[in-house]
């Protein structure tokens, strides 16, 4: 076999067999495939894209190109979910802690924030003392003793796809749908997913920009769950604003812990009630979404989602009483509030902006390895859809300086659009598509 | 600039702008822009192909990459004349002395077989003495002082187009029109041509397989010219079976100091004739190509085409006797004559594996540097529409060794179709196409 030869088999818009992705992954993680053949190789993707069946044996080969996570011991079922991510997005903050308490067990890589798009461990850092490097023997035996535990990557999880998406990165090969459903999938396999619910992210603060993106992204990612064994559900929900009220690590944190109390904001709890409903379907913890959310409503009522929400920062080595007193998290030293500088219906909060104002005040990174501040963000008023009067609070900057203040102010006025005519509150899931 | 947005951009059939080509194509010879970002953006144009601006700003900041030959002093209008290769094409060594004594100067760089395609150094190194690799002064002199040189490229000639064309080969990135028009332009105008023929062949002994492919390719150099004020005109000829009888290094010599002296092969002569014509009408020797074929004829009946191939042949090192003599040019130890195994009309002699057999022979090369064998090859008896007695000569087989030949023997004759019926002798030239 020689990579020539399947390059240009794909070039030419064939099949390639399951042995000439996997030869090739393997050459590509070996090195005995030079970068060149493999840009060359992506780009004939990009071009004639993928079967379904040539992106799960794409999957599966990057599965098998390093270690893959063993969470059997956790239960008969292990869910995990998974955000394309998005502007203002805590769901795993909120939704670990919820289905764990509802008995499904929880053992969650996640990943840092790049570019707008925030992660979810530079948000559990915020918490005073909480260590999100764990290695695999402790990540292993949080899971089983706290029933919940979310880390970065341990051990050497799908090499080829950290190799191969840095080489994407940098040949303009990135917007591929088989690529990119087969880097999130071989994650979730390799860290041990039986079963997995998609949240993908549609509109201008999301990587997916239209309906028809997302929903061919999501079904790619099903058909790669049907041929190797894992079902998948897919959320398809909206990020043309942000969700919720707060951007930013530490704000985000409080935000969270808001929603484990009960005290909201709507649209960031009922987002994570449909996930966590699906994720208790999948795991077999209930017959129905439905039946499914009456379990966990009251895990939200009763206090026990907050209980263990307690209990899993005292397991990652963080202060528990901070679900009690979110004061104890980072503080910024300036807080600027921005009133409406006019009246009318709010039409439009372009999420894409807040989260690059909101990486310009420090709280996100330009490239891998930037330092963040936890404690800067944004604070959202009233959302898309409600009427504001002139002068009544829009939102509220958490800025390190002054200046950054008033930049990040003059930006985020001009990220809001309005209407003389009222505007309907945009939907916030569009679809929920179940893989069987 | 950045490579990645200029990759970007042709991956979305974009149009690139001549600054952006310049900066890739200066960024991939000094090295700045890594293999694997050329090898994506030439899978992108693969995909996505070229406008002729495109490739006409790829073709000069090709050129811009070396050094460049000055010819100005041969002449107003230098023409050079390029073919696209074939099996038994010694159409340059026809060509050169019969446009140089019609007063048209020549001073052609040529290369090397490779493959199934002969190539015109080999062949001219078959004469005792001859030298193809000369300095640029060496070059230059001779042109001057004999009207006329063919050698291997003198400078560094359009370095890009050799970085390119290697990286192309590993990365199935070869099929590309604008790519391999764009290559082939670049270095007749770095060597200096006011104005090209260019002899594309068609069939299953070239690189271009249909008429269609072929019309293309000579309409993408044609476009090239027009932009770049270099005429061009295409010659579309057959190469479905050799050309001519010889095929093999010495053998091709002799056949075409046989043409030069009025003694055939019929469809040589007649090729050489059209692509001569076409050389002068655009060297502005003629006015067209009636006029032209009548000068050419009669060079070649009162023996002025013959003395200037002796005069070149002196020039270059080799002994001119050969011109009257081909009994001076190696000979193979093995001459198998090969019989018709049956009666009937010639339909088809496979170009190609002709070629293969002739570079199994030791005619050619597998692979760039191989060593070769000038005395081997083949010489064909009647050609395709002609009719055959059982037991009459096909071929002759020229070997080093008995086992060569048989082996030989055995692939030719299967190289060989049949018919019952009368089968037309197939078209010499397709079409000639004028730049303007």
């Amino acid at each position: 076999m020689r990579a020539v030869d399947i390059i240009a088999k794909k070039r030419d818009g064939e099949e390639l067999s399951a042995n000439e992705i996997g030869f090739f992954v393997q050459g590509l993680v070996s090195g005995e495939i030079p970068d060149y053949q493999v840009a060359a190789w992506a780009m004939a993707v990009v071009w004639r894209g993928m079967t379904p069946a040539e992106t799960a044996a794409l999957t599966m080969a990057m599965v098998r190109s390093g270690e893959v996570m063993d969470l059997a011991r956790l239960g008969p079922v292990v869910v995990d979910k998974h955000s394309t991510g998005g502007v203002g997005d805590k769901t795993t903050l909120v939704v670990a802690p919820l289905v764990s308490a509802a008995g499904l067990p929880v053992a969650k890589m996640s990943g840092r924030g790049l570019g707008f798009s925030g992660g979810t461990l530079d948000k559990l850092e915020a918490i005073p003392g909480f260590d999100v490097s764990l290695s695999t023997g402790a990540f292993l035996a949080t899971a089983r003793e706290a029933g919940i535990v979310v880390a970065g990557q341990t051990g050497d999880l799908v090499p080829a796809d950290g190799k191969l998406y840095a080489l994407r990165d940098v040949t303009a090969t990135v917007p591929s749908l088989p690529l990119i459903a087969s880097s999130i999938m071989s994650k979730k396999i390799a860290g041990g997913a039986d079963a997995i619910v998609l949240d993908v992210k549609v509109g201008k603060g999301a990587f997916m920009r239209t309906l028809d993106d997302a929903r061919a992204l999501a079904e790619a990612m099903i058909a790669i769950g049907r041929q190797v064994g894992r079902r998948v559900t897919a959320v398809l929900s909206d990020m043309n604003q942000p969700l919720g009220l707060a951007v930013g690590n530490a704000l985000e944190v409080a935000e969270a812990i808001a929603a484990l109390r009960g005290e909201g904001p709507e649209d960031l709890v009922e987002h994570c009630l449909v996930v966590a409903a699906e994720m208790l379907v999948l795991g077999e913890r209930a017959a129905d979404p439905a039946e499914a959310r009456v379990q966990l409503e009251a895990l939200l009522a009763d206090g026990s989602a907050l209980e263990r929400f307690r209990r899993w920062v005292r397991a990652q080595g963080g202060d528990p009483r901070v679900a009690d007193d979110v004061g104890m998290l980072p503080t910024a030293p300036v807080m600027r509030a921005v009133e409406a500088p006019r009246g009318g219906f709010l039409a439009g909060i372009d999420a894409e902006e807040v989260g690059l104002v909101s990486v310009a005040l420090g709280a996100g990174r330009q490239r891998k390895g930037d330092p963040i501040d936890p404690a800067v963000g944004i604070v959202l008023g009233p959302k898309v859809g409600a009427r504001v009067e002139a002068g009544e609070r829009l939102l509220t900057v958490h800025a390190h300086t002054e200046d950054d203040a008033d930049e990040a102010a003059r930006r985020l006025l001009a990220a809001y659009t309005w209407s003389e005519e009222p505007v309907a509150t945009p939907p916030l899931v569009y679809d929920v598509i179940r893989g069987e």
